[in-house]
């Protein structure tokens, strides 16, 4: 068994690795080469021109691997595992494959299912974060944020996803406050928590999402929001927008970076909701941890 | 008294001139030289360009304008009228001055107020339409929804606009389809009115917006709608979300070109909604009218 390992976080925009020694990181790297840099489907040797430094020292480490790289438009297409979904049931459907290079490698699968609201839904990458708070923090019930451009409410249930919702609040926030009337015209923006505030208490009021947007133009107008706070003032819109979505009274995880996270805990301070913050990467190390002890302990 | 006029809607993005025998229409220029497209603030060159085949036959006909051109970003900006607003209301904000070629022009100002949903709410353009549906099917009371980038749901009480709301439908169906996730790698659409049905159906079970326009994503990995349908089936999301705000059971005008006003039909036939369609142009024509027939009286 190789006390030394890779464990990979590809996505559509980023791409993130973790030189591990067991459960420990000893090294990282971040890189914006996410999938859609990647030309002609080269992904086996863009991961060995990122990978380079590490392999030479250490050889043909084992490289794990989840999010969008199993999709599609990824390097080799995981199907998703169907909800209810723990450990075991990703590690079925895992994709284990050898590198150009000699590296044993996987591919863990997404997850897919119905939402609390009856649609179809997906996730990518997301599972390990929530197998690795599962780890972090055991108990029977969770239920967890994980905030983004397409943020995740997910509920588990003996450390098994047994439902989750996407939301694409920060996608939408981008176009708006980036392409659309709403953003047009602004001088630089500065962070200002009272017009966040502000738009997050009057999404709470629940007006339908593309009146509510439009508040941002006219309080602008009105004067009731600086120009420079206007991305402030859609950020608490899109975020409180979200958070209107769970139930009153939940105690829930929020999973993500320290600043992410802080953000959300803010929202949540003007509603019946009580976020407790944990690092998303210590989420994600821990859960490709537990998944890499179980496939070597198959193996 | 002129018997000839020229009645004008000037918006961000599109320019729209209607030569008028008194209250009939006897030519009319369409033109894409919206507000955003005047450089350097050559609104009056640019006005004289556009009607000089007319100015040149009938001389220094009166102009009557309506829409962003009140704005601050247009060519003269004409304060707000305050809901509950008529049409003496508007008369009485109306800004009047002479071009430089020597016509009288009047610029009508829009309609600000609180929206149904208490939040700030403004209007420029579709006062005017709203008017003329008043004048072309007098009533006590209307509901009325304009469709449209920003769609317009009016309430007006004896004549006069008392509360509206707007929904960012349209600009937000555009940057969805044609900037976001959603819209990624799509083959050449077509429209399908089983895929917008779906569309309107499942914005109709009150997800959150945010969560519902994902089922475009997950429904397209599905196989539950074609490649080629997406366009259409996001189009009844976000029209079915903007019709939900409308309480069960109200009879409302729906306004616009009869293609818009088509669709929005069809939505409403899956709701406890009925809706009537009235050409835009000619609610723009008629209310314009109104307003001149007022401006002479007063002169």
């Amino acid at each position: 068994m190789s006390r030394y390992w890779i464990a990979i976080d590809w996505g559509t925009t980023n791409f993130r690795a973790f030189l591990m020694n067991q459960a420990q990181r000893i090294d990282q790297i971040n890189h914006p080469c996410g999938l859609l840099s990647v030309e002609n489907a080269q992904f086996g040797p863009t991961l060995y021109a990122m990978l380079q430094p590490w392999l030479e020292q250490y050889g043909k480490l084992p490289v794990v691997m989840a999010g969008m790289v199993g999709s599609q438009q990824g390097w080799h297409e995981v199907p998703y595992a169907p909800q209810p979904c723990g450990a075991r049931d990703l590690l079925a459907r895992t994709h284990a494959f050898t590198t150009s290079w000699g590296s044993p490698a996987w591919i863990i699968p997404g997850v897919s299912g119905t939402s609390h609201f009856g649609q179809p839904d997906v996730m990518r990458g997301e599972e390990v974060q929530l197998l690795g708070l599962c780890q972090l923090h055991p108990a029977t019930h969770h239920f967890a944020l994980l905030p983004g451009t397409h943020s995740k409410h997910a509920q588990l249930v003996e450390g098994k996803i047994s439902v989750f919702s996407t939301f694409m609040t920060g996608e939408i926030f981008s176009l708006m406050s980036q392409r659309s009337l709403l953003g047009k015209d602004l001088p630089e923006q500065q962070e200002d928590n009272a017009a966040y505030l502000l738009g997050v208490q009057t999404a709470l009021r629940g007006a339908p999402f593309t009146h509510l947007i439009f508040s941002a133009r006219t309080r602008r107008l009105a004067g009731e929001i600086a120009t420079s706070h206007v991305h402030s003032y859609l950020s608490g819109l899109t975020i409180g927008h979200e958070l209107l979505a769970i139930p009153a009274g939940q105690q829930a995880w929020v999973v993500g970076s320290p600043a992410l996270t802080a953000r959300y805990q803010l929202a949540a301070s003007l509603m019946d909701l009580q976020l407790t913050p944990v690092n998303g990467d210590d989420c994600f190390i821990r859960g490709l941890s537990h998944l890499f002890s179980l496939i070597q302990g198959i193996a």
